[in-house]
């Protein structure tokens, strides 16, 4: 299978996206790099047995130390704790500015390893080696970086590109089904919001998505891919387009933080989000109801919760103020205008009320 | 006395620095600022009373809502639970991504906020309002902002500038004359690494300086921030030249890190490293051994210290080789080629040991 490749268009910092198998133990892919003494790669205790010898392996030839950096697995350790832990690593080895980063992971290893980096001697390269569907479509291209806190997903964090972004879809064979499911969320996602006629496409293909079919998955990946290098290149910073790409997250972040991170995956949550935020908007009038159904049946055939916790309207109402677009104390959600394209706005609460009734229990 | 302006430039993130009596509580000073709805004032329990209503009074017009976030006092405090404190209370008044954040308070306060600035939300705008002479030359402008690292300072940090730096000459009144002259230290160091001339009108001024002569004092800051100014318009992240503002930091950070965080000021431990480092210039064959006993003769004149804390070599060194400057191991400084320029070397460990059993016990 060939190497697919997409670049995003952010001048000096623009950057490639590889997609192919193999690619992870290809040392050519590694060559170009800054050169450094040190390469660090910060991996999570599931990861770093299945894929941390051979990236080191492969790094080996182009710098004089290959350090393997391994935190605890999961999101309920995307917080401040788990980042000391990279900075003692990084200290406790000497690491000088000169370090290139790896993040070897799925998106929380992803965040946090970019946030790393940023604040590390304020600020040393990196390169994202994502290992989850979720993360080779979107958490790891666009360069956001974060951790958590108690009061809020992703609170604490900074714009960081990355210098490459490796997407080997041999790491998606170990894959646990249920986070496979999970990152199929953030493709349906691109369809609603920026291509209609992709949406058409995950419909015909889902099967062979969820059955790890080596070329659909490549398909999948390289136009999600697309879609956000198109968004990202436009809104590096999130001034206004680039908030499309959080559609069903408005809703999602509220579920995770709700339940307690963790409980849900990500992209579990941002599936329901998007059945949520579907069905705000045809309840503001602006899509036909048949299309928010549309989605509930793909994300449900995906094999994704349409049904989110019963927290209580008034709960939800509280989690969603502090999302990152809320202004002057206003929710606002990723709507979509009509199909293919989505904006942000904000609504009332009483809709966002019945939205929320409809949709959990 | 009028207002003294310098301009930063560094295109989009541009901005001015006003030196003058009164701006503080001058409302104008605040009006062309992006329009959010909370203003949120980071200082410390030692500036609060002293400025903080003054300040909060001239923003009041600006935004519905003025914050004000109280820090404990001193560098020991520069450390990541007092930085989260920051967004504990930015998350708990539902700050959004407009809010405007200001620094009022000297070199630790400045450094935390831009860097709470730069992470919250993944960035929100702030301005700095540096209340001691130290901030007011040196570490309010050019973006640097950090936390320490109980293994190093300000290792973990960005860069992020500020949106306006108002530095007030009046607040220097209440400033307590061991800080005062902490500041000296960095005014003094633009001398030997960019203008030799400014260096004489030090030492002709240096009486007017040390008690406050307002006229002194305006020119000492602008002259300062000019120097900086140009310095960080051709290198804003440290590539290179930018280094050069580090004269006398390498052996300083290692006496602050060494004693423990607080027990010297950053000034004081800095105008004994620029001691320090004119030796070693000197010991390079750089600079005539005379002009090294000038910056130490000026140092000491300015109520600085001249001798070190007795850690030993070995302790200094294994400080210093975790210093950002650090390459492959190799320790680097800042070293004067000549009266009035600097550039990065590095030297070997054994003139570097000569350096420290000459200039400590």
């Amino acid at each position: 299978m060939s190497i697919e490749r997409v670049h995003i268009d952010l001048a000096e910092r623009g950057y490639d996206i590889l997609i192919g198998s193999g690619l992870l133990a290809d040392t050519q892919n590694y060559r170009d790099l800054p050169k450094g003494s040190v390469a660090a790669i910060v991996t999570n205790e599931t990861i770093a047995p299945l894929f941390a010898a051979r990236l080191q392996q492969a790094l080996t030839p182009h710098f004089a130390q290959v350090r393997v950096i391994v935190l605890p697995d999961g999101e309920a350790h995307k917080g401040w704790p788990a980042l000391n832990s990279i900075f003692d690593a990084l200290l406790g080895a000497n690491c000088d500015r000169k370090t290139v980063m790896f993040a070897l992971g799925g998106g929380v290893v992803g965040d946090m390893t970019g946030f790393a980096a940023a604040c590390y001697m304020r600020g040393v390269p990196y390169v994202q080696v994502p290992t989850t569907l979720l993360a080779q479509v979107d958490s790891s291209v666009g360069g956001k970086t974060a951790i958590n806190h108690p009061l809020g997903k992703n609170m604490i964090g900074v714009f960081n590109q990355p210098l490459r972004v490796i997407a080997d879809l041999d790491t998606l064979d170990t894959l646990p089904q249920r986070e496979l499911v999970a990152g199929l969320a953030e493709v349906i996602k691109y369809g609603p919001i920026a291509d209609a006629g992709f949406l058409d496409w995950i419909e015909a293909n889902l099967d062979a998505l969820k059955s790890r079919d080596k070329a659909a998955l490549a398909h999948a990946i390289k136009r999600s891919c697309e879609i956000k290098a198109w968004v990202v290149a436009q809104d590096e910073r999130e001034t206004d387009l680039r908030a499309i790409l959080n559609f069903g997250h408005t809703f999602g972040h509220a579920i995770e933080t709700g339940l307690g991170y963790g409980e849900w995956l990500h992209g579990e949550a941002v599936g329901c989000g998007m059945v949520m935020a579907a069905d705000l908007s045809a309840r503001l009038g602006l899509i036909e109801p048949a299309y928010a159904r549309r989605i509930r049946s793909v994300v449900e055939r995906a094999g994704l919760p349409v049904v989110g916790p019963n927290l209580g309207v008034y709960r939800y109402l509280q989690l969603m103020r502090l999302d990152k677009k809320a202004q002057a104390g206003e929710i606002r959600f990723v709507v979509l205008e009509e199909p293919g394209r989505a904006s942000v706005r904000g609504a009332r609460e009483a809709v966002i009320g019945q939205v929320i009734e409809t949709h959990t229990g």
